[in-house]
């Protein structure tokens, strides 16, 4: 029997996903369930393993049918050992050896790496990347995340902490990031800046749309509503959005100019806005980027939409399983 | 008789630094000459080449022991179709194929890389990065320029134009750069820039010793006359250097921060510093780079001084004669 199957195994804040793939991206089985990140790693460890479990189960597959298992993980990573290191939306882990458990308890061969290089390595084997030598991948949603393919190969760095394109600082003594530096590409772009302006227009009664929309409400303001907003007429709020796909084309700008990427592909909650978020972020490239590197990049959106993540996990056993 | 030594021949805007190179990177003999790029690209051809059969001949080789000749030249090159696209200080020169020139005059292999690809792969080889499998090299001096060296090889892009190091944008709507943009690190962080706010200084009559250093003469105002007034106590000069300073800092942060290299040298007149270079840009990159990332990084003075580009342009020659 050959080992032709791979179990990718997603690992998020809020839920698992997790599949059982074929070599050529085809999900044969899928499994989704909350992470319920509160109860600790050994019981979100657990569950990862009934996920797994449960997709072959489904899929009616013996386990030596599976070749490897790939995890994705929130970042950041030490790809030297193998450990989820202290991931902000994953509170009390620290240090932990993910994809050593899980590869015991299944028996298998078991390969981690962060969820945005996961993603991206998806995205270039079987989504909007495919066939490209030099891709970016570029994640907005809450936060901004990313994942670069070079000369064909995954590029994690040296201690697998590369791409963490949402830090890069884009505005000296900009908003104060999540990550408590000022100015990060993150606390300008993603849908978290995005709905932290929105609120500051509804304190200042500026819009009243987005009042309309949010019952007035802050802790209802998303960065959804802000668009939707937008998309309705509302001056203050498409001024948000505006801004906000300034300093995303800005810092695509930097990724061409430092890159060269053949295909910078874009996904994430953020990127469902479509033609309103890729018509500025490719006019920005043209105009900050170098003419030739500016021509010579193609700006997508993503195609594998919430299953880049699980596709990618599954290519990052494929990949390291040979 | 062994092909084992290699020409490489560095092209800048004023001068044109030839060598004899063994495969250790000594040099075994060495011409400079002028450029004279007024004269046109016809001329400046004549002259590399010259220059290269002076290298020989001084060392009493024969051509034979010549495996391959390396070119540096000012970016952007297209390196899919070895061109020098329209360097900014060589004007006249449009698209011309430099490497397939000097070659079919020396008749033998010819390799053209842009000059700071070539300086990185010189300092990865031969100096300060020695050893490493990623490294990015920056050099600072009247420009801003880069290199990286990724997975042990030169990271060129899709079109040759990566590493544009000086031109991510660090500051939104601030100082023009002379590539025409706005707030490009090198209009923050270059001798260029750091010149450019000195004269201000002396315009706004606000620094007695800058004055003095340069006899009030907007003209003679170099940044090694306002580290020199820094150096002597000077507070406005000081102010500026601190500045500048900041913004390399953040844009090495940002390099740590989407590479996540195990060393950054750093090249160009304005390394000559030392210390009032490294000691900021070290602690703003530890300030403002991912903890993991930050630690992982040795931040050091390029090696080779002013023989980088033309030892980078013979390891070009190396590595791409095999």
């Amino acid at each position: 029997m050959t080992a032709d199957l791979f179990v990718g195994i997603d690992l998020g804040g809020t839920k698992i996903n997790t599949a059982l793939v074929d070599t050529t991206g085809r999900i044969v089985s899928q499994d989704y369930r909350e992470t319920r990140a509160a109860e600790g790693p050994t019981a979100v460890v657990e569950r990862m393993v009934d996920a797994a479990c449960q997709v072959m189960a489904q899929a009616d597959i013996a386990p030596a049918r599976v070749r490897a298992v790939g995890v994705g993980a929130p970042g950041p990573i030490d790809s030297r050992v193998g450990l989820v290191v202290a991931p902000p939306n994953l509170p009390g882990w620290v240090n932990i050896p993910l994809g050593e458990r899980i590869g015991q308890a299944l028996e298998l061969p078991t390969f981690l790496e962060n969820d945005a290089n996961a993603a991206a390595l998806g995205e270039h084997r079987f989504g909007a990347g495919r066939g490209s030598r030099h891709m970016v991948y570029v994640t907005v949603s809450t936060g901004i995340g990313g994942g670069f393919i070079l000369d064909g190969r995954l590029y994690s760095g040296a201690t697998g902490g590369a791409a963490e394109v949402g830090h890069i600082t884009i505005l000296p003594q900009g908003p104060r990031c999540g990550c408590g530096r000022l100015g990060c590409l993150e606390a300008l772009a993603s849908g978290t800046a995005i709905a932290r302006e929105g609120r500051a227009l509804l304190a200042q009664g500026l819009s009243p749309r987005l009042a309309e929309l949010s019952n007035g409400d802050p802790a209802r303001l998303t960065a959804r509503l802000v668009t939707q907003a937008a998309a309705a007429g509302d001056v203050k709020a498409q001024e948000i959005i505006d801004q906000a796909m300034f300093y995303l084309g800005l810092g695509m700008a930097n990724l061409v100019n430092l890159l060269n990427p053949e295909v910078l592909v874009i996904g994430g909650g953020l990127a469902n806005m479509g033609e309103s978020l890729f018509a500025p972020v490719r006019r920005i490239v043209q105009e900050q980027a170098f003419r030739t590197a500016a021509e010579a990049v193609r700006i997508v959106p993503a195609e594998l939409g919430d299953n880049a993540g699980v596709l990618g996990a599954a290519a990052v056993a494929m990949i390291a399983a040979g």
